[in-house]
């Protein structure tokens, strides 16, 4: 069962998310695909874990030595440019090019795409790779929409999500891609629908790597349905939002919600999940 | 007093296996080895956290350039190839070349072996330089067994440690190390002997890392008595295994039962270990 | 408001520690400095999450690609040679020397200096860039300040704080830094002034990356007041050592202890601050 099934296009669905979300989740955990991901050095080990805990199986392989014989065998790919430098530069180019050669998504993580013109040319070559979808906060999108330099706050947004749809909408126009902006309400777009995923608390963003470790779960949904992609994605930030909601009930702050958020996530069942989910058309 | 101080065989002793592991893990707390992790970036963390736990003193050094000073000080090295790549193996061959001429121990734990002609043939060159252990899942041993290069589940096994027995004698008398197989059972065997350590619960294989580490471990019980690999290695693989099942006990899902692994390995004591011990001839 | 805002210098003022304390860290939770780390593997994760808890903003660029258009824009920056290798070293030096010539401040960590005749001459190369701070465990600092090479128990100190309170004074003589010696008491100097930070618990040695993790703190805390290092240098001290002691009467063992460290740090109080802040002239 392909978790949408139906024919109709999402906008004249009866937009069940809910239980799109659980579908999702569900063919994760029964088909548990191989993820790739080249990604920085400070999120590895919560990324890793945030997929098994989904049920996914994560590989972190990153050079151009073992892509030829690794990438086909993966289901999804996962490109995270937050320590980023130029002796990695290339596998991850060759990685992107084997996935997008070989018609398997591909998800880019654009981390402080306007920090340096270093790191927005390393994007926008990456960006001509084709992605399935891009996921950042507001400010990754908005400097990698206008490919402008302007180094900001590092790794944190100082825009809100909401401030970057146009952005976001042009962003996916101009490459093809689904859009992700992380923010107090996710937005999700393909250029022309956008979404809100309504999940998720504040304190996550006092956690290294939760933005990280979405993309890699953006990635995971996208490999078991790759004609969804919007679908795809907006549940993943749904599910990974409503496993911080969880964690937060436990938590006494950002290092215990870290551990209930994993915890929740590889806990979570059907009516906690069709109980939380939040994603409306914006 | 060394941990195993008879001088029968362990062929013939009476196999009092609980003394003998509680013996490894006192060793280790009153010795504090010196354990030189040349390893991959997402299980660097893990692994020094379980050392420390356990009593030694891990070091992630990992260039040729310091090799020469460092590594005559080591009293064991741990090599994992979790994240190769080219830069980094000479450094490994070095260190393991070292430690090999100066007669001390050291472990290989041959990550996701078969994920490429590239890693299998860093793993053979690295046979070559004599580990005293071989560790890891059953997919592992099988492809290294076969030096076949059968890409597979990325780094999780799709073979039970007990269907790569054969394989594993053989690594054994091919290499001249005691092999260790994980899984459900933990196999260990010097080609002739085959004893299984029967700790462990399954969600740790939803934990990354938790094979590294226990490579480490591995390296640290063999650090105190190189001459008893074999059972260092049993030891090892027991003790992190009943630190997993005490760490369960206060788990709600992957998340929490790495922090009450870590925990419960740091706080075991002579009665928990004597009681949960379970090794066995195979 | 700074910090410190009389005229006095502090060995005239009334030190009044806690409160000081209190204002550095109410500080960096109210500017949120942006503090570039360019630092070892092991460390990444804790050490972000430790700046993210306590306020401050990680950012871990570490290529000569990134830092010409990057490091003008951080307010301190911190280096550590962890894990040091060749293709880091012309980074890192060219880091510190614009952060040097930018008049903002930074913060060595000298991980295991005297492990080796490379990595002690890597260190003694960064000296020359000025830090504002550099903060090591007895051993390092010891070496360091002879700068001899012993390798002695990896990264663990064999020494304690106060042994190596002369090498301190001789170290901030020599390169104008304060500098910092971990141990049961913290040590602080600027070669004259010797004060000592007394909190902090013994299990957090257990806990890998705890070290690093306060040199970052180091540098966020001076980033708000770099006229006044040595007082940010013991208040930063002081309150991760706070977050230690409030941590372990919820610990179970060094891995429960790091989460609640991490947590008590986000949720330390001006209560909690001005009632347990211990340090005293030396």
């Amino acid at each position: 069962m392909k978790p949408n099934s139906d024919e109709k296009e999402p906008e004249q669905s009866n937009w069940a998310w809910p239980r799109k979300t659980w579908s999702f989740l569900s063919e994760v955990r029964r088909r548990s695909p191989l993820i790739q991901c080249i990604t920085n050095f400070v999120s590895m080990d919560l990324m890793a874990n945030t997929l098994l805990s989904a049920g996914a199986s994560p590989a972190m392989l990153h050079t151009s030595d073992e892509i030829p014989d690794f990438t086909p065998h993966i289901n999804a790919l996962c490109i995270n440019v937050g320590t980023l430098s130029s002796d990695w530069l290339p596998a991850m180019k060759l990685a992107a090019e084997t996935a997008s050669n070989l018609g398997k998504p591909w998800v880019l993580d654009p981390v402080a795409a306007g920090a340096s013109v270093f790191r927005m040319n390393a994007c926008l070559e990456l960006l001509k790779l084709k992605p399935t979808v891009i996921r950042g906060n507001g400010s990754e999108i908005m400097a990698l929409s206008k490919a402008s330099v302007e180094p900001t706050k590092g790794v944190d947004s100082t825009h809100e999500s909401t401030d970057a749809v146009e952005s976001a909408k042009a962003l996916a126009e101009a490459t093809g891609a689904v859009v992700a902006v992380s923010g107090a309400v996710d937005i999700v777009t393909d250029g022309k629908l956008v979404v809100g995923a309504h999940n998720g608390v504040a304190m996550m963003q006092k956690i290294t790597a939760t933005g990280c470790s979405v993309t890699a779960l953006i990635a995971a949904f996208v490999a078991v349905d790759q004609n969804h992609a919007l679908e795809a994605t907006a549940s993943a930030l749904s599910v990974f939002g409503i496993a911080g909601e969880l964690g937060l009930r436990l938590a006494n702050g950002p290092a215990s919600l870290r551990m209930h958020l994993i915890d929740s996530l590889y806990g979570l069942d059907e009516a906690a999940v069709l109980s939380h989910v939040k994603i409306t058309r914006f």
